[in-house]
């Protein structure tokens, strides 16, 4: 779980976190086609509010809507579903960094080949996007978005291949990073996750109709069944008459992204065959074992904060308590505050819980620590609030490296943890004592003795620094163009 | 005037719930009053979310801003606040049925008087609203709202009193029910609470500037300062220069609303004295008391469940565990399912977290039951998770009778416990067991020994059917016009 | 026909007019009432452009729809026809001034009485409006609008007449000025014409179904028969059985508003048995015969002075063209010009015809000459196209005092003929030469051979002086509050 | 590409008429340049009112703002000028079929290379475009839009040449048809005319900034002044250093289209040399000299057929009237009638001036006869009321073939012209003669003795069925892909 909110809203204590920058499904052969993708998509708009996107196939005609705003707003009419008609569909939910919010970046993206068309969507990032995209503008391509996304896009439609899945191959193994691909063509449902399964993909099935979806709730909300992730480096083709698969990079350990347990996956999603849940709740535990102080009262940063301090709170048996209220009408729009307002430190989305604070000695639990602009404001409400003494505890690792997977981290300057040692970072949040859980301490929570430094586990370099693939585009040539020639407004 | 509640929503598993019709705020000599009063609307916006208004009084001029939706969607921009220039204001949430949400009944209410203007808002409901309403129309008064709340506003205008308080005072004496009630003229902001208390009033202070709200919660996210509760019967008149109080009904106990601790403030408000986080987190441990269950989880119905489902942990030693997980990206609509799709049961806005529910014995925890349509949803959500029990404990007692002071509840005959005996409402809703907290149990979560039946500590008609005023506009003319004459889309 | 501009565009050379500030239609028993209406409010669109609204009477309910906006904007789906069910249906379109175009101004006025309901229109101005509101706020009305019209329908509200005929008579008589109006009651259609018949008000049938409209070019829309207009002082009561008069004034002759001829009646239409665009015409042939010049070209301003320019084109053999081009485009909104922009003197609604004007003596022929604004640009587009020659000529006497009967005129101090003497004109608006039609001529264009001073067939107090009613307002009470004491926006 | 007309209709006499699909400009070196290119586009909103777009460069950026709507719906705010930032735009109005009129097709498209930007605004039709567009796809290019202009873009981007210039020149050189091309890269401001110079261009000066627009009347409404038409063929490349031409196709005689004198062309324009107003109204005239007929009054119908009516009343010395009032507040909604209302032949957006028709022998004049619906209408709205002979005539010989260069006209069987002969069109709109401007006198209106056979002056094959250029994907493959692949909703 985590919050809907802006960058830099002031009033916001959750402002302060990471992002997803995608969610994707897709379904092949269902007459509820759009429906059941809105649904699926409606389940994973935590992992992303910006916009939202479907393309449906009826016949040989794609059919798509994409919209800025939030699955709810735009895909809930039935006028609408009726638009989309056809039985397939793949769909998108996306976030994005102010500015770049435009409609031409929405997913899916479409292309028309000579035999047909085909459709796409993207969660990840590819790690030499931008140095494929300069080749390509060299090469004569016109990119409409300035989405690293397209790039696959305009492979495949340059491919000389003539099937459909070998040109999607040739594309994909051109390209470096982490993805989860769900694409559309007049016969097939295709799914491709990296070669390392960074990014999460999952195969359902729904009376006969084969589905992919990023994470297991958006199966749970239409009633479909799991039937297993894709592999990492699997390319999957679904066809009315079965399933198919493709290791274009050959068989290799996998090597998720733990942020998906750690801040991302919805709580009540299987990922790995681990429940999202259990694993917040265990780093809890895990926390309480390693960082243990005597207090009155655990309270969790609504709402991510939660699981973690469940665990700790059966851990510790400190009791359990909601210290801190979260508005839940607060919308998307904020009442912009004189700065005299401003000063008296007007809090719009959340209020301490008073009598559940005052004189007491607080344990706050939060997930993660970023920029940490926001758990300054929250240890000071908290102190406001008359606690006697406030333990900041985090259910993750310090933050120290960014991130170029598809998870919107501000730039290394900015990590706290990568300013400052432990104290300073005390010092700067104003809490009475801070404790991170430690690298190996999360792989227990997952279920391993601890980190396995030869052969990881999982991709970590948000705090490790071990970056799983190649950086070509941060490495590369320095003039490369990065941001679009073009802004617009729509 | 109450009406019925919405349509149901087929995917909301809160619907069956008890509305709040509104809640006020005003402020006197401040320079960011309509600010101030956004923010105070904000923080009051679980007690109306369908309409807002502000009214601000700028030298002899009154401004105002009403709109339809949240107070965020219409009172977020420095140029509306520019608009609703001056330096005191009043302002007013409001929930309201289908077919009456329309401009013209949303508040505040203005009217132009011979000296001056007066600018009105009510939460609750007078009992002889539509009584008073008929005699105002006969005596040639044109009622351009339906809400009772005009009826008052016409007594001040039609009083033959020359001072306003005297107007003020001769108006609310004619009325019966339930109010609490802000007023601003050009020299004053008068309040005044109704002669039990029955809805919430209290004074704040922000750096000299007297402030009224519904709850505390309203002052708190402005920095201001809680003075007291304004009395039951009192009406208090704030100046520049000063706060007088006048009793016209005399002193005599309160009897406020128990629905404010059970449902409708806000867990971080103080009510006459208690921390309604505190009284609902012991009427869960109340309930533990009451009705005892070996289980293996307390599960929580998101959000209005979960105090109660922490006190009956801490009191039962069941571990407290998040079994259903709420979507936070809903929004306010939703997708029209098909027919196939709805009969899936497809959940839009919680779903439940498997791996914490499957083959466990569930104690499930919400606040109250109303009809019970969605508490059956609820249970076979459970089931469906794969619980092995599924246990229904309610932290309020079994609802009887209906309301007409201000809280939106169904007629006597949709009410579950007016229909059901226990048994039998544990078999409608499909549980295992099914439990309530009894009369003398929340009585004492309240902190008495039980209900003194002679001299009731709280209004309480919901589960008694011991109706505190005369119920005229029920009782009396058949022919009252209840619906309005004119209906207006807009 | 006239501009739909706003006042004081920079660009707008039409800018410069009187503006009617209302039209009125009303149907009984036909089942598409309400679409009736809106076709017959379209084709009245000329007379009020800034807001709409239509009262529909389904059984004993009223139905009401009212916007700030277009006809078209709002009254032109099947849905909304729909919501406005019923056989009797009134309807207003409404000029109104900035700051005033508030929701709550818009008619059809509504009021509950005892027995039902009535719904008033009015287009007109009672010159003791402010003063019977000042009394009815002293007796304890509360005054939603800040329109007089109210007033009518607060009288009508308190009368202690029985019979609903008897109340709304009662009210007539205690209100100045000039009004059609319209009604609808539960049982009946009802009209009136103040006793002067200064505002114009018509009787058609369609299929036996009575129709009252503002003019007949909104009978001809709906292929509707004209069967008579409404007599000065008359008030006509339709019922499904027959039609009723009464002269609660008795009789006594009409003295119409000769401006309904001049600006603001439709040229198809046909007032007091006179073709509107006829008078214009001949209006245009009496300025030939009075303020000849030797000319190459007539050409009118577009497009108020197109009738009047084929007269005088007729009358003098010189040829009529279109030297000014009208952009139909336009819209309503205009593009902001920098300063730079604004002084290049950039036409966003017309531009001069140059091949036409250049190097030819231009007659430019208008209708009336208020402020002389925007003539002075006129005049200016003229000669920068080359002109050799400009003589302005007005098809209307010059306007030398304000308007009180529901024309929108500048204060007297605005008014150029007000100011300047007729050499002073010339030279303010930079012509060659300036004429006016003289007062007789228009009674001469109108079929008769002069004004008749002792008993003036018109009211022309714009040209004369000579007001045809008290102006109690105006005279009166010099603390009348002229001003709404709140200030709405919405 | 063109379409179809839209649906009729019911209410519109104006529907069936011929509709230009775009309009063009740009300016280089202005600090207003947004203001200007919107105010341009404004003056030239008559050739595509449903979408508009400016692209602007600051420094290496480009600007985007494109809009489904009018100019003045999205153009006309400060804030949207300063978002347009730069010292050089571009811009496009768009009139475009339903289902196509989506924002990917809004232009100025735009496309990134390598070492900059290009962004073009296309007017006219290229008759290859589809074969075209096809061989880019089979190449692996990605065309978001479903435009012909779209092609060039493509051709531009993947061309092999170095400068900027030549791979313009490349680019058209590939395309056949018409076309007024107008481009803007970082450094230049290009312009091109097809070689037979169809669609018109001309250029302009303002204080030194160069101008490309589709009409003179576009430079007047911002007072810039006219320096020459674009000539047929030419590619003009402003810098800020200086104006080149180019002539890749060698110089020849011009054949523009005679349709802009007819309709297109605004009346104030000057095109070709010749006034676009005096070239109607000598059609009226020629109309006149062909086709007597003994009448009373000469009827034009509103706007269109103004300027011939007025020549041909001065030809024929009949008096010209406004016998059909155009509603000026019509806007772009429309009633929705019940099918009765339908039947009693309700018109919206004109009516018959009764009194000027009633007992007369009426001329109606109009531009051009197209599918005929809605001359029927209109004859029969004449007669109606109560003309005694309604005798129709065009100021245009009879269309009987469709245009493929940017005119969006019917399939042919759709065009009376091509099913009827004379008599039978006559029988057919039911007038008591028609009359049609002869071919020879068209080209006598436009200065010559006739219509040079050998070497026709203009390109004429609406009437003569001689198409000037090849009609490659007309005649050419079979299996071009005419539909897009994917339909947008937006």
């Amino acid at each position: 779980m985590h919050g809907e909110t802006t960058l830099d809203d002031p009033f916001d204590i959750n402002g302060d976190t990471l992002r997803e920058e995608c969610g994707v499904f897709g379904i092949l052969g269902h007459e509820d086609a759009s429906a059941l993708t809105a649904l699926g998509l409606h389940a994973l708009q935590h992992r992303g509010q910006e916009a939202a996107g479907i393309v449906t196939l009826d016949g040989d005609q794609f059919r798509a809507e994409r919209h800025l705003g939030l699955v709810g707003d735009h895909f809930s009419k039935a006028e609408t579903m009726a638009r989309l008609s056809g039985m397939s569909a793949i769909g998108h939910v996306r976030y994005s960094t102010t500015g770049e919010t435009v409609l031409r970046n929405v997913q899916p993206l479409f292309a028309e080949l000579e035999g047909g068309g085909i459709s796409i969507c993207h969660n990840g990032n590819f790690t030499n996007g931008l140095t494929q995209r300069q080749q390509l503008i060299r090469d004569g391509a016109i990119c409409q978005s300035t989405s690293d996304s397209e790039v696959v896009l305009q492979l495949i439609a340059r491919s000389r291949e003539t099937k459909i899945v070998d040109r999607f191959i040739e594309a994909i193994t051109t390209m470096e990073g982490a993805y989860a691909l769900v694409a559309l063509t007049p016969k097939k449902l295709i799914g491709a996750r990296d070669p390392l399964g960074i990014r999460p993909l999952v195969l359902g099935d729904l009376n006969g109709a084969p589905i992919l979806a990023s994470e297991t709730c958006a199966l749970d909300i239409i009633g479909a069944t799991f039937i297993r992730e894709v592999e990492n480096g699997e390319v999957i083709v679904c066809t009315p008459t079965g399933i198919e698969s493709y290791f274009p990079f050959g068989k290799r350990p996998a090597r998720p992204c733990i942020f998906e347990y750690i801040y991302f996956s919805r709580p009540d999603s299987i990922v790995g065959g681990r429940s999202v849940y259990d694993v917040r709740r265990k780093m809890g535990r895990q926390l309480a074992l390693e960082s243990h102080v005597d207090a009155d009262v655990i309270v969790p940063v609504p709402d991510s904060g939660v699981p973690a301090a469940i665990g700790y709170s059966q851990e510790s048996g400190i009791p359990f308590e909601l210290g801190i209220i979260r508005n839940h009408y607060v919308g998307r729009t904020f009442i912009e505050p004189t700065q005299q307002i401003r000063n008296q430190g007007v809090k719009m989305k959340h209020s301490a819980n008073k009598p559940i604070i005052q004189g007491k000695r607080v344990v706050l639990i939060d997930d993660s620590l970023v920029r940490g602009t926001t758990s300054v404001k929250i240890v000071q409400m908290i102190r406001e609030a008359g606690a006697a003494e406030v333990h900041f505890r985090l259910a993750s690792p310090p933050i120290r490296y960014s991130d170029y997977y598809g998870i919107d981290t501000p730039v290394r300057e900015k990590l706290l943890a990568a300013k400052y040692n432990l104290k300073e970072m005390c010092n700067y949040i104003g809490a009475d004592s801070l404790s991170f859980v430690s690298i190996d301490g999360i792989y227990k929570a997952m279920g391993y003795e601890g980190r396995d430094n030869e052969n990881p586990q999982f991709t970590d370099h948000c705090f490790t620094g071990d970056y799983p693939t190649p950086l070509t585009d941060l490495h590369g040539e320095k003039d490369l163009v990065k941001a679009p020639r073009l802004v617009e407004a729509s």
